[in-house]
């Protein structure tokens, strides 16, 4: 049986967002998984971090990086709640990153928007995966911004 | 007089450009300035802290937020030494930056090769200067790895 899907990885990302939800901040999470196992977690923080450059992609690929000794990510899989926007995509590309998987898409600020790839060429892109689940989670903190 | 013109803080992200040569980084240096004064110095350190992320322009951008205790940079200027990159760029639309000025142009990684500008609205821009100065310094970077 294998337990470690990409599901089970999605779900790990999404719990990331949660806590991100729990702090105030935007409701982002990621994971970076290596030979099926997950190195990295890490939540947006750009509130508390005060810091723009602080999304959960980033600070996953940083601590990716720190895990494994190594700056670049080929075998690497990044899942991630959101699309990345083109800051994260371009921190993927320099990793040379494996796999991408984003579940909800961000029609506004997503990397795809620029109507080419900005991804490095062997990076793997998947989405959609729980996808639902994540934009409800955007949706339900920024209803309760608006308050 | 005015001592702080645009060359005298381009000279002080070069001067972070040749720290970055001298520990074997890739020579890319910058600066940002709030109100005439710098607030934040930095160098390419991917190297050191096995990092892609760690562009001169990322630290830059994140020691300015931290001096600042502000997220966003609209009345900073951020000079660098090289073009940004994608990355880079879209840490610089988050941050809301004021003023962009770049030396040496990156036609292989630069991010004005999107064709489409990725900055924020409101950035302004303007390049060439001391450009010579950071592409001879890039230049022997390239050549004394390649020995």
């Amino acid at each position: 049986m294998e337990l470690y899907t990409d599901a089970y990885f999605m779900n790990e990302a999404l719990k990331q967002a949660k806590i991100a939800f729990e702090e105030d901040e935007i409701p982002v999470g990621a994971v970076i998984v290596c030979r099926n196992k997950i190195i990295a977690r890490a939540y947006n923080q750009t509130e508390k971090l005060t810091d723009v450059t602080a999304h959960a992609e980033m600070l996953a690929i940083t601590a990716a990086a720190n895990a494994l000794g190594a700056k670049y990510l080929p075998e690497c899989k990044l899942y991630v709640t959101l699309e990345p926007c083109i800051m994260c995509a371009g921190a993927s590309f320099w990793s040379q990153l494996g796999e991408l998987h984003y579940a909800a898409s961000d029609p506004k600020r997503g990397y795809s928007n620029l109507g080419r790839s900005i991804l490095h060429p062997k990076t793997k892109v998947s989405s959609g995966l729980m996808a639902q689940e994540s934009k409800d989670l955007l949706d339900e903190f920024f209803k309760k911004l608006r308050k």
